[in-house]
């Protein structure tokens, strides 16, 4: 396997955005991506798009070609991913692997969801249909109603408190706040986090992610070639997607999530890297309580230690290990098939030095971790500057 | 790139199956699959799963590990690619590229669909989120309008007639006649296909294929190691996918899909043969219209030649270019996002010389082509005896 670097990077704003259309979102990122990358359509080889559930929100299927072609794009395998909230991460991580082998020289991969169109009610519908839909579902669980189980199993088990589900929160509105394409740029204190409206308890309103529009964009090439393209290029030094149970009654414990450790430790084996390395992080928080978590499952910190690390302020923007820069699912916003290559977006930025205010000091190895359903897939991806 | 092999195909009866759900068909397949490969879960690398709209028609979604958990395949990438009807056949391109490259040693490639549970209005409505939602979808076509379309158009353009449709279906459902795991074991007539109610004409009943439930799955490794696993290993000789516009209108020839093109002329060009060469096919006859022109595109007869050609008899059972030999989506069934690697076990079943009935003399080379929409997805596979 060849060296594969990231070399152009486009997304949209995040946000309810009420006169924009799926792919117009796709076709803007895209759009942005080749431009940062000095590509034209032309040079594209394969296009792979992550999408959650654009049939159920906006009624459209066969999305890949759908898109690819008004890209420009044109012939070229165009394949859509779905793999519930880390259907781009999953793209990213087939698109890395074919460029590494050999498979392709250039490729595009985006991601991309309109999910404001619906009723609220409605897109906690369609988000549940990635959980176990003739189990736990039916039985009438929703995402909330899971991740508060895990929640509470958390906290009886390793003391962790709803003060410290706020502090995820608070820190991740106070990235938000300064980055001009998140979703929610609201700072807000701990007391609000706590007296927020119960959604399903111990999560309040701002314990859960956001509902948005947005789609965000990157293009793979050899690092041999990277160069050709950019004078920026960010290598990805590891990557993997692993799977497990779609079901959290069929996890033997669900206050961790195999998945995030399988993919971690490949990756971090392939990066040649220990979790200790990693500078900066974006994870994957739907829910305060899985950013805890998976600060865990990527052995940032003991079991246990999320929660009180991040009420130390450790993975503020400034601690010693930034957390959410771009501010997350939370503030950021979580158009669910966006969300992957987003995070690799935001990671490029930083490690490019082009976060602005958000800019972290050590800014030359990055994590990146997307989470599918209640942990049924994960993708980590590692990336560093050249 | 390594040569690649099939080692394992397994796949379910095709048809209104009621009393069966989604998951309990792709597993069925799958270990039928790993049992005929002599393969234990714990040797497949990656998954992929090929379906077409399981949220829609089930209200399930997240089916890579949904499916990957319940045939005990632990932890590994298990990744779902949705390209309309071309779902599996996508997914069973993206597997073959990876061990090509020496990504995996052994994977395992499903599709699935369950199809019936809806009525058929939905079903029609459903499968219509594959056309352009934005465009002739939301202007009233269906899939059946849409090739009813195309099929006036070739009418008018190269003189084929009602009759030469016709004697598609009755060609393919004397085939799915001898087929026990056919949807539709009915033998017809020319004259029951004229007189058969319109659907959108020119199109009849029998001109359409079928609503099925129905699964298929493929195990692939490379060519050195396939002896490992059985004694009939089935070569990929080439493979490849192309894309094209999702709405018909923007084509600006209905009668010629340049994705199917695109994409034999890579896969023959791979295989180092030419259309001339190949013995027999398995082709997408999602309506009777679309396999004359797959011939036409595959470059199997001349343009507009598809409908003398098959009205003559050539691509009978025992005619000099067998088509279809499984009966096709006409007679054996369509569960969308089976189709593709359901053809690739038919083309498998030829090589191997276990067809029985139906059983080919010239069967040492045939070819899949699994079309998505209105040809928006093309995959073109060739498979040969090793």
């Amino acid at each position: 396997m060849r060296p594969v670097a990231v070399i152009g990077a486009g997304k949209t704003r995040f946000g309810a955005l009420a006169d924009r259309d799926l792919r117009s979102l796709a076709v803007e990122a895209g759009e942005k991506c080749l431009k940062n990358g000095h590509l034209s359509p032309s040079q594209i080889e394969a296009f792979w798009l992550g999408n959650f559930a654009g049939p159920s929100f906006v009624g459209q299927n066969h999305l890949a070609p759908y898109v690819s072609t008004a890209l420009g794009l044109e012939g070229i395998p165009a394949t859509r991913v779905e793999a519930a909230c880390a259907s781009s991460g999953s793209a990213f991580f087939h698109a890395v692997s074919a460029v590494a082998a050999g498979l392709y020289e250039v490729v595009l991969v985006a991601g991309v969801e309109k999910m404001t169109s619906q009723p609220t009610a409605r897109v906690t519908e369609i988000l549940a249909s990635a959980g176990d839909c003739s189990g736990e579902i039916k039985a009438g669980s929703t995402f909330p109603s899971l991740f508060a189980m895990i929640a509470r199993r958390h906290m009886f088990q390793f003391g962790t408190t709803r003060e410290q589900l706020a502090a995820v929160a608070v820190k991740n509105h106070a990235n938000g706040f300064l980055n001009p394409n998140a979703h929610m740029r609201k700072l807000i204190t701990i007391e609000q986090a706590l007296n927020a409206r119960p959604v399903a308890e111990p999560l309040g309103l701002y314990d859960c992610s956001l509902i948005s529009d947005g789609a965000a964009a990157v293009a793979i090439t050899s690092l041999e070639r990277a160069r050709d393209f950019t004078d920026k290029p960010v290598r990805v030094l590891g990557i993997a997607q692993a799977s497990d149970y779609v079901a959290l009654d069929q996890k033997p414990d669900i206050t961790t999530f195999p998945a995030v450790r399988k993919a971690a430790e490949k990756a971090y084996k392939m990066a040649g890297l220990d979790a200790k390395e990693i500078q900066f992080a974006e994870l994957h928080d739907c829910f305060t309580i899985a950013e805890i978590i998976a600060m865990e499952d990527l052995g940032f910190v003991p079991r246990g230690q999320g929660g009180p690390y991040t009420a130390a302020g450790h993975t503020a923007l400034h601690g010693e290990l930034p957390i959410n820069t771009s501010g997350g699912l939370k503030s950021k916003g979580h158009p669910v098939g966006a969300t992957g290559v987003a995070q690799i977006c935001d990671l490029v930025e930083q490690i490019r030095c082009e976060a602005g205010e958000r800019q972290v000091k050590r800014h030359s190895l990055g994590l990146a971790q997307n989470l599918g359903g209640s942990g049924a897939t994960c993708v980590v991806s590692i990336l560093g500057s050249v």
